[in-house]
Formats: C-alpha cells, sequence, structure tokens
C-alpha cells in the first residue's frame, strides 16, 4: 500500500514542532521544560497564540492548562477533547506530549480551513504537569479538570523548596478558584491523543504508526529477602542463606514467566536492586528488590503474578531465606475505545497503512481521562524506542502519518 | 574418645580474656579496641604486665608489636614465634586474636611452669594492627618484622584525619627507628597461631577444635555488564538487553560452579552489586558485581575460574551484553608446614581428639609470616560461625582444648 496525500499541513506542524522546541532548549536535541517554570509559561503563550491564529477561543485555566476551543453546532453536546501535554522531563526530548498537542491543533485547524464544522464542540488542551518530575506526582492537570487532586497536592514542594501552591500563583493561576476550571461530570465526551511511542515495537516492526490498545497497569513489588550474612571465604556453599542467590533465581523466573507466552505483550522487570552489607568478602544477607509486571489483559497478568509467588516460595525454601513482599502499586489496564478504535483501523488503512495495534506500558494523560469518558490513542514511531532522554527521535513523515490519522478520526467523531 | 586432663591452666587463661574483653568493651559482650587506640594501648600495657608475671621479658616495637621472650637453651637458634593481635573490628568480638596471644602466653607460661626449657627461644608476639580497619590496611605489624611495608603506609589517615604515623608516635613508636625492628631473614624458624575459626565449619561437625590446612587466597574480580536502559513497561522481553538477568545468572552459574565438587573446600561469593539507573520502571542498563572464589587447591580453583569465563562468555553473548571483568586480587594459597601439621595430628590424638582438618578462607597474620618460615594453624570453633560482631562466641572449653594441642605442639617443637 501506498501513502495517500495528506489533509493536513505537514510544513506548518513541523515548524510549530521545531519552534517550541527551542524554548527551554538543553544541547543539540534535547528540552528541559518543566511543569510551571518560565520555559513552561513561555511555551503555554507560544502555542496560545498559535491556538488564536487557528480560529479557535483559548484561555489558560487555573490549574495551569492551555485549551483551545471550537463551537460545535450543538454547543451542548459532551466536548470532544484532543490533546497531551508540553512539559517535559528535566533531561528530557523535543516530541514526548508536545506531538500531541501540536498535532491536536493542527486537525483542528485543518478542520477549520476545510470548512468542516463539527457537532459537538472541540477542544484542544496542552495538560498541566503530566511528567510529574518537579514535585514529584504527575498528571496534575488532567486530574484537575475531573476534580481528582488529593490532599496535600499544593503543598509539594520542588527541590528549591517552591510549592505547588506558589509555582501555579507564579504561573498566574489561582489555586482558590480551582472548582471554576473543573469539568462537570458527563461535558467530555470522547479524548483522543497523539504521542510518541516510548518503546521500540514500531520502530522494530518498522511501521510509522500504530493503534494503541489500552494502557496496561503496572503491578509493582518489593521483595525483600533475608538470609544470613557470614565470611566469603569461610562459610561453605552447603551452608549459606545466601540472599543474592535467591534474588537472582527470582530475577531470572519473572523474566521467563513474562516471556512464556510468544507474542504476549507481558513485560516484568527487576529494574532496582539494593544489596545488605553490599561487601565483597561478606555473603549477602538481605536483599530487596522491585518486581514491574505489564499485561493488557489482566487475567493473564493474575495468572503470571501467581506462578511468580510460587516460584518466590520455592526458591526461599530452597536457600532458606525469609520473605516479604509489598505491594507498592496495582493498576488494572485501561482499554482503549473499541469504537473509537474501529474508526482508526478504517482511516489508517485510507491512507495507505496497515492497522497495527500495540499496548501502551507507560501512562499518559489519557490514563485520568480513561475513568471519564471513552478514549482512544495513536502512537508514532520513535527511534530505537527511546524516550526521556535528548536522543528521543521520530521522523516528521511520522509524525505527520500520525496526525493524519488523529485528523481522520477527528473528522469521523465530530461529524457523528 | 574421653578428652585427657588439660596441661594448661584453664582458669587463668579464662580470667585474662574475660579481663581483657572489659577492655573497649561495647554493650554486653561487643569489643572495640581499634589498632593503635588509646583502648589497644590499655591492652598491650595489661598483657605486657601478664607476660612479665610469667617471666618473659617484654617489650613494644617501633611497629607497636608486644613482645614477650623466653630464653631458650641455644640463644642462636631461630625463634619459634607464637601468637597473634588484640586489636579488633569497631564492632567485634572478644575472642578474634585475643585467644591467640593469651593461649600463646598460657602456653609458655605452662612450660616455664613444668620446667620445660626449649631448645630454641620462643617469643610470643601480639602483632599490631592485624584487623586494618582504622587505615584500611591491615597485617602492618606482622608485615613491619618482616620488613614488607609498602610507600605512603604511614600516610594514610583513618575518618578523623590522623596518619598512622602521627597514631604510632601516639602510641609510643618511633617511625624512625623502624629498621631497628626489623627481624633479619632467618631469624624465625616456625609461626604458630591459635585462632577463632570464624566460619561455621566446626560448628557443624561438633568439633571443639581443628588443624589448619592452609589459607586459601581469593580471587577477586569486578564484572561489569552494558546492555540497555528502557521503559519497563514498553520495551517487549525478546527485545531486551537487561543487564541484571545476564548478572543473575552469572551470580547462579558462580554457585553452581562452587558447588559442583561434593566435599571441596570451594567458595565463591558474589558479594557486592550495582544497579544502574537504580530506577523500578528502568531496564537496568548496566550492572557491576564482584566475584570471590577461593579454594586450597590452586589447580582447582584456576580450573573453574575459566569455568566462569566460559559461563560469563554464553551469557553475555545470549542477552547481548557488553563485558568487562577486572581482576583486583589473585593470592594464591598459603599451605600450613605438613611437618607442623604432623606433629598437630598425633598431639591432638593424644588430647582424646578427632583430627579434623580444614582451610582458612580468611586471612591471619599468619599469611605474612608464611612468606618467612614454616608455619601451623589452629582454628577453635565458633557458634554458628559469626565473627567481626559482638555475637561472636566460643566456649572456654573449647579455647582450652585448642590451647592445650598449642602447648603439646610447641613442647615439639621447641624440644627438636
Amino acid at each position: 500500500m501506498g501513502v495517500k496525500m495528506l489533509t493536513i499541513n505537514k510544513e506548518r506542524l513541523q515548524e510549530r514542532i521545531i519552534a517550541l522546541s527551542k524554548i527551554g532548549k538543553i544541547g543539540e536535541t534535547g528540552v528541559c521544560r518543566l511543569a510551571l517554570s518560565k520555559e513552561d509559561r513561555q511555551a503555554v503563550e507560544t502555542v496560545k497564540g498559535w491556538m488564536e491564529e487557528a480560529g479557535l477561543k483559548a484561555r489558560i485555566d487555573h490549574f495551569g492548562n492551555l485549551i483551545g476551543r471550537m463551537e460545535g453546532k450543538n454547543p451542548n453536546k459532551p466536548i470532544l477533547m484532543l490533546g497531551s501535554h508540553i512539559d517535559s522531563q528535566p533531561y528530557g526530548g523535543r516530541f514526548d506530549g508536545t506531538i500531541g498537542v501540536l498535532g491536536a491543533l493542527e486537525v483542528v485547524q485543518t478542520m477549520k480551513e476545510n470548512e468542516i464544522v463539527p457537532n459537538s464542540p472541540i477542544e484542544v488542551i496542552a495538560f498541566s504537569d503530566e511528567e510529574g518530575c518537579r514535585f514529584n506526582k504527575g498528571l496534575f492537570g488532567v486530574r484537575g479538570i475531573l476534580g481528582k487532586l488529593e490532599d496535600g497536592e499544593l503543598e509539594r514542594k520542588d527541590k528549591d523548596g517552591i510549592t505547588r501552591r506558589e509555582a501555579l500563583i507564579d504561573f498566574g493561576c489561582d489555586p482558590a478558584k480551582f472548582k471554576e476550571s473543573e469539568y462537570p461530570r458527563g461535558s467530555i465526551g470522547s479524548f483522543l491523543e497523539l504521542h510518541i511511542e516510548q518503546g521500540p515495537v514500531l520502530d522494530t516492526m518498522n511501521k510509522p504508526v500504530g493503534i494503541v490498545s489500552g494502557i496496561s497497569g503496572p503491578l509493582w513489588l518489593t521483595v525483600e529477602l533475608e538470609g544470613f550474612a557470614g565470611h566469603a571465604g569461610s562459610v561453605p556453599m552447603q551452608m549459606r542463606k545466601d540472599a543474592l542467590v535467591g534474588a537472582a533465581k527470582i530475577i531470572i523466573a519473572l523474566n521467563e514467566i513474562a516471556s512464556q507466552e510468544p507474542g504476549a505483550p507481558t513485560v516484568g522487570t527487576v529494574g532496582s536492586l539494593q544489596v545488605f552489607p553490599d561487601s565483597r568478602n561478606i555473603i549477602p544477607e538481605k536483599v530487596s528488590f522491585t518486581v514491574d509486571l505489564r499485561d493488557i489483559d489482566l487475567n493473564r497478568r493474575h495468572k503470571l503474578e501467581a506462578q511468580l509467588h510460587q516460584k518466590i516460595k520455592e526458591i526461599t525454601e530452597e536457600h532458606q531465606l525469609h520473605c516479604n513482599i509489598r505491594e507498592d502499586t496495582n493498576s488494572e489496564p485501561r482499554y482503549c475505545s473499541e469504537r473509537i478504535k474501529e474508526i482508526m483501523h478504517n482511516e489508517i488503512q485510507q491512507i495507505g497503512l496497515e492497522p497495527i495495534e500495540l499496548m501502551s506500558g507507560p501512562f499518559h494523560d489519557s490514563l485520568a481521562m480513561s475513568y471519564e469518558c471513552e478514549y482512544g490513542m495513536i502512537f508514532v514511531r520513535c527511534k530505537d524506542g527511546i524516550s526521556h532522554n535528548p536522543k528521543e527521535f521520530s521522523t516528521f513523515e511520522d509524525i505527520s502519518l500520525g496526525t493524519e490519522l488523529l485528523y481522520r478520526t477527528t473528522v469521523q467523531i465530530a461529524q457523528e
């Protein structure tokens, strides 16, 4: 299949991505645009200007979200919302979040140019503080509009001791008026988000664009093993209770459990591990490590978790280790709307691409939106799956194809 | 076999061990007597007093060693030296080193009381700074008398910034006169050391005393693996280059390699391990860990090391990891004298005990002495193999039996 002509304006989209990447630029290709920083404000103002150029009515709400609205034929219909975020990691890339906001703007501007009037209002949104690195808690803006902030969030401090409350006020927001910026339940009908994949699946399959099946919630465990220390030179092998040997067997067991079903998107990772006393000539007495297990199929994840617990039991018994397992997070997968996926499957083939479905391991603003309305996500291939790093890279061709799919999907939904 | 009557004075030995344990006492059962500290000085003065009580000519040399001399029939014969150390770890026990010094003193005092005059002179020595924890380099006194100090040793600082030179001068030593305290080559004929096992072998075999076959030198490696980081949620299992999974397989391989020959004293340990970036939702990019491999049979150790290198090669290829292996230490085993071991085998049976031979994993003052003269070591059972800890424990019965074997061995050698 050859790729069809694009409806959206690739050059305009590309210019805006390049222009935005200069705000908070680090090195040749990196971006540091921390949430609610002056770089973030400058970026928000810049995108607000482009929204107004496109004929949208733009505002910055009290959470720091930037929202541009295009009215529809029926102003009382639930809103079709499109967007993502433009804040970045401290050592981040140019595409994460950004293409979802500028892509959404490009979609609406193209609709206007093509004189397509939607039935429902469409809002393009750049959510405030998706990344969460500044105050160590993310998805702030999206949870804000849904009335889901938690107690104490405004008192969280950044590393300079500035509270989120102070940062919001500096940004021009008024935390006392949060209620005015909330969306009543039912007022948002659908949410669409375009994002780079942040993983290597599309790159490896050599596909520019994929349709997301859902965001897999992780199961996060912390496993603590306790054996018995002793001199590495004097305790015979058969008398040892070596916590690190036990941990090593569990790491391999998790790797095998997560790999056992060929083609399944299951992933299992031990990312963090500490040894005590961590001395080269002392047998490890204690080892603590994390487990991250994800699957879009919650039943399969439960089955694999049970296998892991059984393996941990066998291994700790064999090595005479005490074991404590703490559950830190247990999130359920959040599936994309079947209806929206069906539209995307049709439209992606119209563009001339194969309909590829893939799971999202990382979370996105869509995760919070999934509890409010139906949602759909489009992934754009990124080189080697690298993200949260200045090396993050997607081609403008791929981004344009992803934006074209977002445009076509939006037009279909907007005309229902 | 029943245990025969003891020749040595168990009560006197016990009283001295208890008295010495009060100098630098921590908690109920611990000792902190750092090398060249005021507690160490007080302990040295106390033991010097006991040496003089026993009729020895006692002196403190310029390295801080305490030496008590009993003349023999022939003052020109090479010295028979007995001893160990009385400095301790910062959070140490009452028996490590101490029983080797007080046991040696008990041996010589018993000889005097029994009017046994040795052919060669006998010296009882408490070596300065065996532990090495204060200046991060041990076996100081023993290397000193053998002329084996290294450049810069006097400038090493403790955590308070005090150099070893300053600490020696405070202790009453004169580093300018080191030469006067050295022993000419050939002037020491044999060295005998009594020590707690610091391992669980005798305790597990339910034997009070063992004869040491040798001190196994460790092979120390540092292995660095490098894979590729990625989001734990987005990189499919089959695309991963997870450095921690590779490390886990190597840890298990080492454990199997060191355990493969039943009954062999081989030990293999990964005691220290670091993960980078050590984040629960990032696939480990780099893992660095230590390898400690010991065996009293150097040929077997070489064979097992080759097996390990082959395994590391296979595992790193399988997981597409870069691997760098650094050799930090490669010490050869130092065997005890066959002649001395034969005497010990005969004498231990005279006492009514079974002759058990075992390897020493940890090193001791004997390790340095092994390059100067023939040496023999006797191990006393310690509970659960615990040492370098206030929980370190040996019974006075076991210590007396070890001292009795040291006495009988000394008398045999002294009368040759």
